[in-house]
């Protein structure tokens, strides 16, 4: 790693020659390729775009100039180049940096981002900013072609006709979102590009600057019919775009002399520079199976979730008998198991790419029209179609059913995918019942129950490799489920992770009870009053403001019970990435806590 | 009313001439007029859409074809036309229909709306449905130009670049959302059809089915060199529509002779018809003041609520000194009380349009270049942003402040309007701030602080004609004001309706105190600490759960204190249309069900 040690932040780089760069980036390649083996992390992405990266710390000038990421899971060689270096082996755990941008960690990165479809609208609100106070930095935003078609960017696009100068949008095309990219709108701006292989750069320099002997006159003509025919580029035109491309997004050399021009070139209009990249480049199986490798854990393992897995057969099942049945994802179909269903019944799965908010209200105008749509989204990512569920669903109770994964503690991928606040935004939300199985069985009853409820539920549950307790779901699976009877104490976990934690407790204390909280809205009245006159423990994966623990807490209020409630869950501050063991201990969700508050509260009440 | 009285239903319109369908669109202009002059309501919009509605329902075959309106303000003819026409007199009124589509008032209500952006998505899920099922209806969307260029319709429009047969979008131009359209895409679509006027009907049956004598080869040049020179139906073309435009939308002659052959025409292809219509058409005040005429009350009559007239005059005063400070509407300055700061400070105003997400992520931009901006949006309508607040804005703690009208309970509009969900969706996220002014000094100093806070700051009020008090705001904003002494009961209002319900009890009642609870995070826990031996009631404008009662009893449970806490808000339903004061008394948000409360506990409690 010769040039790399010596780079300690971006200036040095620009006292590379090209070969260097080259070197560079293989150099890059190797350490993203090392640590991601020991920490897990997001790979194809990262190798795909290292070339881009890296001409763009040496094209301009960072951090006065303004690097934003879409998105931003792409940022490694960035960090890398941008002085944290030597945090880098230790990225994604407890002790080492965000695997995202993060605004408090350096001022290379202007905002701590996470999910799809911001940058070019946040973008536009810094040159707002920088136009205001006359300031006369760049601002260079890198979309991937899944993110572009996001319904923020297309406001942000479509917003006005012309952009402000000095801003390169840099569209990322590796035909991919997470998955094969599918969207319309990326067909077409890809159009054309298949067909032609990459421009030679002798073209598209001619396409910007236009050639002398050609009056303007004729070139308009010229560029009308050739748009007309040609047309990758014309929807960013219309919108204050020079369109540029298609250029090798792995070539560093083309890169260098491309960006160059054009950041002289943007200080008369914003440009669009079309790249197109290979997700995975540089690791032969990264770049053969880039959706396995997007994000992996240690040593490059992924394993399919007991829930993910458990809603991909199950839904398979189903759909074998009734063809009603449609499960829709978005860009998500691997991390939410409905790889199985796209396998097995292709007809009946839809991947709408990282469009959540039409995702939710597609789902809503099929279930007006007489079907049974699945909508399979993360926590973290569904809290994009918060008004689409309460205005397109819930309002008209129409059956739609939301199997939200990743709801909980995310771990290494941190504050910005934590599902910590599905409960609060679902609870209050008139006609929706929401359910929290705590095991694979539990999620099956749970999604039988779905089909024939006929209005909107909600399903949420973490990403667990294994269940967490041989107890098999039994009875009506809207009503709780009393595990351990306690007559000093019980506890009511939602979720496995909860439910384990609270078995463990239990068998510590003597009198402590177990309830599997399986579902969130409705409570369990019935059970809910007969421990009135015991110490009642809520646990959850969610922010305590809003959400289960203060659901009960206030249904004992309304009771006027006296019930003491002690509630464990997220505490309100966004939770930062590291190991979920550790998340959980530093939100007073591990065994120890709970059992020091339970014999603190006993001890008040003199029941001990 | 001659040819009105005869339509029972829809297909009574069918036998109907040109010339009676003349006649009735002038007679369900006067009825419109005359009920909206009574009831209040949506004036420009529904006069402008008559002849477009009147033409659907002669050439359809509703119900059994479908009719979905964008937001649905404009529904008022389609009532009227389709068996609800008794009812129309008391529309909006409690007793009568809703202004909006309403799924459980009628078949021909497929959906039930009041949002933008959302029936291309509904009416591709409607169809997916349709073709699944074998089933062969037709689906018509009409959808305005402002409602057009919302994010989630753009998802909807990009996300394949076929659509299905029978499917026709009526593109509804009248050249404004609700205001003057200022956006791109607007702009683009709508360019062209200045300057050539309307198509004459020849020119668009050419347009649709081509000339026989010209060849494939020569006409598809033609239209692709056309194409390139009159850009207005191209975005369109590209998304797997056949583009049909522009005519007359209130010619009701041209109207049905186009929607037959489109009619036909779409069972090869899905077909946008962009017409242009005139808002308040018919009715002279109404064609020149639209924006006045968008929404009115009773005899026309709109007051400028006395929120937004302090947001407006503060924040103009607040920029005369500070030009960083921006003003951000999304398509709502009149009802914002923003138009002032536009009058005085135009470069200071933005309006994006009907796009709340553009909106937030834009001001997060800003506020990250240095800027101090406000964004200014109805309750109802940021929700549709709660993933940008929390992860554009709150995760990085940027000082955007959020003025946030027509909290809590909205009247006539109902179920799709109610702004009663933001305190639940906003409590759980970190870094936020949450204010709620009682008073016009309550919210001016509250805007003062904001702008020295530097983090997340949301504020949130009814809009209200007159102060509720003469009580003027004293001492530090970020704590409550304490307004009657009780020695028995406390009871904590949040906005200035709970304030005057409760200062109304407090009369009545001896011994009850009154606290102005102008902060809902965080709390005051100094007063609520001198008061936990008392019985303390909140009341607020907000759902139950999730909300400001549930976030006090959690803290009294939290401290063990065992104070009796009563919580009056909107209960767990959809709130339906009517007057404020009916929609109070059924959440017994009222001064009766409050003492009958407050003794009942009291009681119990043996303090009385």
């Amino acid at each position: 790693m010769a040039i790399l040690d010596g780079i300690k932040n971006s200036s040095d780089i620009k006292k590379l020659n090209i070969d260097e760069l080259k070197t560079l980036s293989e150099e890059l390649r190797k350490k993203i390729i090392a640590t991601t083996k020991n920490n897990g992390g997001h790979l194809s992405s990262n190798l795909g775009v290292i070339e881009t990266t890296l001409a763009i710390h040496y094209v301009f000038d960072l951090p006065k100039d303004k690097l934003i990421f879409d998105v931003g899971h792409q940022c490694y060689a960035h960090k890398l180049l941008s002085g944290r270096k030597d945090g880098f082996d230790k990225i994604r755990t407890d002790e080492g940096i965000s695997g995202f941008p993060s605004r408090e960690e350096s001022e290379f990165d202007i905002f701590t981002t996470g999910h799809a479809g911001a940058s070019i609208s946040s973008s536009l609100g810094l040159l707002e900013a920088r136009n205001r106070q006359n300031e006369d930095y760049c601002v260079i935003d890198v979309v991937g072609d899944g993110s572009i078609v996001n319904g923020l960017n297309l406001e942000a696009i479509t917003a006005s006709e012309e952009k402000p100068k000095n801003f390169i949008v840099i569209l990322n095309d590796n035909e991919m979102s997470i998955s094969k990219n599918v969207n319309g709108f990326y067909k077409i701006i890809s159009k054309g590009t298949a067909k032609q292989s990459y421009l030679k750069k002798k073209d598209v320099f001619k396409k910007i600057f236009g050639e002398s002997f050609i009056t303007r006159f004729l070139r308009k003509i010229r560029n009308g019919i050739k748009r007309a025919l040609n047309k990758n580029g014309f929807l960013f035109e219309k919108f204050g775009f020079k369109y540029v491309g298609v250029i090798d997004g792995n070539d560093i050399e083309e890169l260098v002399k491309v960006l160059t021009r054009i950041k002289d070139f943007s200080k008369n209009k914003a440009v669009l520079l079309h790249v197109k990249t290979k997700k995975g480049k540089g690791m032969e199986s990264a770049e053969e199976h880039s959706d396995y490798y997007h994000g992996v854990g240690k040593d490059f393992k992924t394993s399919e979730g007991v829930f993910g897995k458990t809603l991909g057969n199950t839904l398979a099942d189903k759909i074998e008998k009734d063809k009603k049945i449609v499960a829709i994802a978005a860009a998500m179909k691997d991390g939410t198991g409905l790889k199985t269903v796209e396998e097995k019944f292709p007809n009946n799965f839809i991947d709408v790419g990282i469009a959540e908010e039409f995702a939710v209200t597609e789902a809503a105008g099929m279930a007006a029209g007489g079907l049974k749509p699945f909508v399979c989204i993360y926590s973290t990512f569904l809290q994009r179609s918060f008004d689409q569920i309460l205005h397109d669903v819930c309002l008209s109770s129409l059956p739609v059913t939301f199997c939200i994964d990743r709801a909980g503690l995310v771990g290494a991928d941190g504050k910005t995918h934590q599902g910590v606040f599905d409960l609060s935004y679902l609870l209050p939300l008139p006609n929706m019942k929401i359910f929290a199985p705590a095991t694979s069985s539990d999620l099956k009853l749970m999604i039988e129950y779905a089909l024939s409820a006929n209005s909107p539920i909600a399903i949420r549950y973490p990403n667990i490799s294994e269940e967490v307790t041989d107890i098999k779901s039994v009875g009506d699976v809207t009503k709780w489920q009393e595990i351990v009877a306690g007559d000093m104490a019980v506890i009511l976990a939602v979720g496995p992770r909860m439910l384990k934690i609270a078995l463990g407790v239990s068998e510590k204390i003597k009198g402590v009870g177990v309830v599997n909280a399986r579902t969130v809205k409705p409570l369990d009245a019935d059970i809910l009053n007969s421990i009135s006159d015991k110490v009642v423990i809520t646990l959850e994966e969610n922010a305590l403001i809003g959400g289960f623990g203060e659901y009960v807490k206030s249904f004992y209020s309304d009771q006027s019970t006296g019930t003491k409630v002690l509630s464990y869950g997220v505490k309100d501050e966004f939770i930062k990435h590291g190991s979920i063991k550790n998340q959980l201990i530093k939100n007073g969700l591990c065994e120890e806590e709970i059992i020091l508050g339970i014999l603190s509260v006993c001890a008040q009440k003199e029941i001990l």
